[in-house]
């Protein structure tokens, strides 16, 4: 079978991964100074996430609703234009740190930081038409694949629907299981379930591919070992990270 | 286990995978017009390789002999030499079309044309002071992983090593499996042993975490589906790549 349809195998290119490697956060971000905006889910403000992050003092912080209530076009546009008509200029890097839905208003913002007018409009496929500020996502919850795919999915005035660009893709992941250890269980699983449903369906797509395949098998087989055998959180990192691959490059994400 | 120690772990970031891809190799490349530099290994030149390969007036093919001796510094350096001589700039691009030692030659091509002096003084770890050249993978056979790697092993004049950089790894690959349908039973084993062999020494390394664990097992699965249970070319590209970005990644490559 000839398959020259398929759309191009896209990765995050570099990646920290480790219990304990958030310190080193720095290695994969512009040099401080100039300025970075840490999106961070403000449920994670009662848990001393900053302690963990390298914040500088020219650094911005901005604790994010995400968990409250899904993330709207709004919201992206409202954080950007504040953002944007700061004195100083861009931010040199955008970071997300929480689950998929904090990580997706980073990767959003990131971009239309540097696209002009509403969100909404760049709901869809490759619409955005400039690559965003660097962008690096942190998870603190696993499952959703947001870490690793192109996708940021936002409540518009018309739909949910993801921005879906090659600029919406991360610079730079970090995959640090400590974030998630004191995750509850109900939610550990409830998350890890999303991965679980990425790798079923990327396997059950009529157009998956042998490397594609892979991801999913292997994140099928993490998430399995995870939830049925007592798997670590460093395995259900690794398979939130191969779901998200497999679901993106699958046809079916 | 605080795992703070491990290198960053690096990825292709753009992949095109499947039977008769090459022809889209455009999509992954510059535009046509500023004369890319395809370096392919000549035993191909038998084989109508150029037939498969969408080469522009502009572009310069390089019928490099890496079949017939491992490739050294110095016939890198003259070739730097030649083409960076040349009136009309540096290529827009250096495409490796062949096996790992191709692949090698171009990815050290690519980073001598803006890395000055001689090519052995780089052999080591992050030794290049500046990017290469983009840069594109093509193998035509499968199983050294050259295609993952940030390695470009050359014989030097006073060893065989690779120049190790994140300079030197590729910016975009094409996993063609029509590429290697055509190799010789024999030689196919003998290459894919030695992805094998990569996946068998990262599982092995003491330094391994859960993600590069889990390119090696999925590497390994796939190899011994491919050697003993009649597997696909698809898959034996998959495991290749696999293996390769399991060994560079394990703190063993």
């Amino acid at each position: 079978m000839v398959m020259t349809g398929t759309r191009i195998f896209q990765q995050v290119p570099r990646l920290l991964f480790g219990s304990g490697v958030v310190s080193r956060l720095n290695e994969l971000l512009p040099p401080v100074g100039g300025g970075r905006l840490f999106v961070v889910d403000s449920v994670l403000e009662a848990q001393n996430v900053l302690d963990r992050l390298p914040i500088d003092d020219g650094d911005e912080v901005e604790w994010f609703p995400a968990s409250e209530h899904e993330p709207s076009t709004d919201q992206v546009d409202q954080l950007r234009d504040r953002i944007a008509g700061r004195t100083g200029g861009l931010p040199t890097a955008v970071v997300g740190v929480g689950g998929g839905s904090t990580m997706d208003v980073a990767k959003a913002v990131s971009v239309m930081l540097t696209n002009e007018g509403p969100s909404s409009q760049y709901q869809g496929w490759d619409l955005l038409r400039r690559p965003g500020v660097f962008k690096v996502g942190v998870p603190t919850l696993s499952g959703s694949g947001a870490e690793a795919s192109r996708t940021a999915v936002l409540l518009g005035p018309e739909k949910k629907f993801g921005i879906n660009s090659d600029h919406s893709m991360f610079n730079a992941v970090v995959l640090d299981s400590s974030l998630i250890s004191g995750v509850p269980a109900d939610q550990r699983f409830h998350s890890g379930m999303d991965c679980f449903i990425h790798c079923v369906e990327s396997l059950q797509g009529s157009m998956i591919n042998e490397l594609s395949k892979s991801f999913a098998s292997q994140g099928l087989e993490l998430c399995t070992r995870v939830f049925l055998d007592g798997g670590s959180d460093d395995e259900l990192m690794t398979a939130s990270y191969m779901g998200g691959v497999s679901i993106v490059n699958s046809e079916v994400g």
